[in-house]
């Protein structure tokens, strides 16, 4: 094998595999990059065999030649340092050659680096994804979908499947779940209409896999394709193939923990909401579960917290409208931060079904079908 | 005790005295920060008791009121609570008010914060400098000396002494050394001519005392004023005082240390060679002491790093003269690095004695006094 290539190129490349690559790999070939050298494109592949993810450089791409005298060929290269040699290297390019003992050499300006190789036969092959379930997101659509949802995802493996994101489309309609039994975060959208023909209900995407996606996935890119199996699901972009394994198991039903009607309705502006409980939540951090308490006021909220050895913290906001019953009610500071955070909007209602019951978060502005839910903690 | 004042300047104050305060103090009163209100300042105080930082906000300041409605007294606040208040509230300003059961009260904006105080008494009062022994110098240049030796001092208790800097101030000549035995870095500069009657020799300043220092100076301030006791040194600028203890015992004699003639002498750049070690360095990291080697060659110096498992890396820099025996040494790269980086010249100079011997590099410009020792590792 042998090949002259773009120094960026191939970093970007390096830095997307790297994302599947574990410091801990459960089978030591995983440790490393598969490249692979062809006449039109290099491709690398780096896996921890729950997710592998396969990036492409063309040899040719927006009129600029990336690859360039290429005798193909297949190589593993310890992830560890050949990212750090690519990321150092003093050139523009980067020479590298393989012989048949393995001996892979690095060359770029005066630098040379010989490393040894692994022998690709040894790399496990990823299973082909074979489905016709596949619909399309736009990159930054996506990306928002995620970064509403999975942060409210279980980090405890007590229950696994609660550790993952679960993903729903039915009639056009694609929902996204997570839930770690003290908060639920749910966002839904309109796909274009070639998703009316595809549905599934019990796909469950490990929040870690949607993790790493989210950082390689670039707001720029025009779309992503996913296809779900019953036990994997691909993410396509132009050049990146990402594909992760699904949890296994039943998410639990979570429609019916949504309160439908409520006692307490509150209008209010997030951003100062937030800061009001992240302020109190700085005497919070002490006890255990870093409650605050919140009290209707007349067109005010009271935000209150207490920790018996530092002192107390009392703040009121203004609301735009409270409706309904009075109320009192304590919950953990961190998860309202969370799920203001994911909402993004300026105004937010807040319907609340009594201090002991899950009350509800949705932006004032429906247009975002976006929903948090958390749980009260008892206190009052 | 009552006043308001500028948030933003509290704030400023309260990182200033922070560096001092440790998150596990020797006594629990040194957890907070003291709090002292007089009608022209307010004082805030931090300590570890090795090092004590006061900062005063002056009533005002450039034509600014920073202090407003002041009831003088004195308390003492949790630092870690109080400067996460602080730098969370709303508002501008920050009125704080204390009882005459120490609770203290802190509002700003709509928020309102209600704390434990601690009673000013229990802090133990900072040991007053007494001394003649006062000098000054550009702030910014006492940065750049601290930066270009303090790395130098060892990070093992073994021997304590050498976890300072030693402070020498000879003939207006101000010398500061720094060795953990393996290296060495020494930076020399002329004070004006009222240094000239000062005099000391075994000053040993902690090196952490040194880096905490350096995060307070600014750039842009005027002077350091420093006065040294026999176990104090003082740092004092225009708003802060930072009193630091000294370490106890006899500073080495390192001047021998220093080869005073050289078989083989190298010019090179800097950034070149420092980037070149850099890159050899990422296949040195597996052996113990990160060791490169560095071969002279005609008008080039070759450097080469190897890692049995790993592979090898090797490459050629340009120099701009080598005079001299030829030379085969090996040497820990990071130190190499370091020293490279704190001389802070475009061109240097390596004056080698052998391949046993410690080597020494200076900025081929010789108008900074600054000098750079490595000793060799044996491996050729």
């Amino acid at each position: 094998m042998k090949l002259i290539i773009e120094r960026n190129q191939l970093m970007n490349s390096i830095q997307h595999v790297m994302k599947a690559i574990s410091s801990r790999p459960t089978i030591a070939i995983l440790s490393g990059i598969k490249l692979e050298a062809q006449q039109d494109y290099v491709k690398l592949t780096g896996s921890d065999s729950d997710i592998t993810i396969e990036s492409t450089i063309p040899r040719e791409e927006d009129g600029m030649i990336n690859i360039h005298d290429v005798q193909p060929g297949t190589v593993i290269l310890q992830a560890k340092f050949v990212s750090e040699i690519v990321r150092k290297l003093p050139g523009d390019q980067v020479e590298i050659e393989s012989d048949d003992e393995l001996n892979v050499t690095i060359r770029s300006g005066a630098a040379e680096f010989k490393l040894n190789g692994q022998d690709a036969e040894e790399y496990p092959q990823p299973a082909l994804l074979t489905t016709d379930n596949q619909f399309e997101i736009q990159a930054d659509v996506f990306k928002n979908l995620i970064r509403q949802t999975n942060f409210a995802v279980s980090t405890q493996e007590t229950r696994p499947i609660l550790t993952g994101v679960h993903f729903i489309l039915e009639d056009g309609v694609f929902e996204l779940v997570a839930t770690d039994s003290h908060r639920l975060a749910s966002r839904k959208i309109n796909l274009n209409d070639d998703a009316q023909n595809i549905s599934f209900r019990n796909i469950v995407v490990p929040g870690k896999s949607l993790s790493e996606l989210n950082k390689i996935l670039d707001d720029h890119q025009e779309k992503v394709y996913v296809s779900v199996s019953d036990n994997q699901i691909l993410f396509k972009t132009a050049n990146v193939n990402f594909l992760s394994r699904l949890l296994d198991g039943n998410y639990p039903e979570t429609s019916r923990l949504i309160p439908e009607q409520s006692k307490t309705t509150v209008s209010i502006k997030s951003r100062e909401l937030m800061q009001t409980i992240d302020r109190a939540s700085l005497l919070a951090q002490d006890n255990r579960n870093n409650i605050v308490k919140l009290a209707t006021m007349p067109n005010q909220l009271q935000i209150t917290s207490h920790s018996p050895e530092i002192g107390t913290a009392e703040e009121k906001v203004e609301t735009m409208s409270i409706e309904g019953e009075d109320l009192k009610i304590s919950f953990n500071a961190k998860y309202m931060i969370d799920a203001l955070r994911a909402i993004d909007s300026e105004e937010i209602e807040i319907a609340f079904t009594g201090a002991m019951r899950p009350f509800i978060l949705r932006p004032q502005n429906e247009e975002e079908s976006i929903l948090q839910l958390i749980t009260p903690v008892r206190t009052y």
